[in-house]
């Protein structure tokens, strides 16, 4: 790793454990033993670091997704694989997943905005996906809308939950939560 | 509303919009008008009203838990109603659920603990709800510890999402949301 991308992860971390507001520069710097100015030789800001952790994760979600559907142009498969993506970067990415959830409000604008116009195209991907599948008459929903939301908070919890040592590997938890997600829209599979 | 409702209520905005960690009890006098030593009449610490918060939600939807499963022995409609009652709590406490979720780490012990003793209560009530249902053939799933987990996590996605001006109301993302969960633990109805 770099000497920015040790700082990030510091950052991660510390944004996590005591949160953006509670969190100095110069923590950051402890944590990765650089005192004083030489840290802003890598990073501009606190800020900074805040708006790479956020917009850094939304994007690669949205790759994965664009990357997972794909695969395939079947309705159901799409869906399935599209949630089971999401499912496994939560499972991976807790901490991110945590700050993003956690440290929307800490973002300054333009910055905020950004993040939540990437969000919302990720959510409507989802939203996308599932209005095809009604229309080809392979899923039932009274609100898409709701069902995407649905589907959507699943991966938030597992990055709350999700341990690499407990008892559900990653596999098995993507592979039901795929499961459940076809089960919410109702697929005839 | 009480003084101490006052305090509670002011310190849970700030906890929400700052964090514990960046808020101070100087914050959250100023938020009430009450200057200085006066403030520890009616709360002893900032830990305290974390406690407070955290423990209070916890037995809140533990009560309406069971209150929601007393009116009715058959599993579909139990696990329907209990996640109805999960999914009205969270669209209307939802900086108690955005707190609880987002500063179990700031509780010290024995909190902490305790906490996630009525958390994992609450939890287990779900499972629960879903192993009747699988012995009596009326749920068909792989995990009823994921299910479970998938239930719940739809809870704290609308904590995060919902909005009493939008267009989806209360009742609407409950009832959605409670047949989510009958097709996400395959209930034949």
């Amino acid at each position: 790793m770099s000497r920015a991308d040790d700082i990030r992860a510091a950052a991660l971390e510390l944004f996590t454990s005591h949160g953006y507001g509670a969190t100095t520069m110069a923590d950051i710097g402890a944590a990765v033993g650089i005192r004083g100015p030489s840290l802003y030789k890598h990073v501009a800001s606190k800020q900074d670091l805040l708006v790479q952790i956020m917009t850094g994760t939304m994007q690669n979600l949205l790759a994965l997704h664009r990357a997972a559907i794909d695969t395939t142009n079947d309705p159901t498969e799409r869906l399935r694989r599209a949630t089971e993506a999401h499912v496994r970067y939560h499972a991976r990415h807790r901490l991110e997943a945590f700050v993003g959830n956690r440290e929307i409000r800490s973002l300054e604008e333009p910055h905020r905005s950004d993040v939540l116009a990437i969000r919302a195209q990720y959510e409507a991907g989802f939203r996308d996906l599932i209005n095809t599948g009604i229309a080809a008459g392979r899923f039932t929903v009274t609100s898409a809308r709701m069902a995407s939301y649905a589907i959507l908070d699943l991966g938030m919890g597992v990055a709350v939950w999700f341990r690499e040592d407990g008892e559900l590997t990653e596999d098995v938890v993507a592979w039901d939560y795929g499961e459940f997600a076809l089960r919410i829209v109702g697929a005839v599979t």
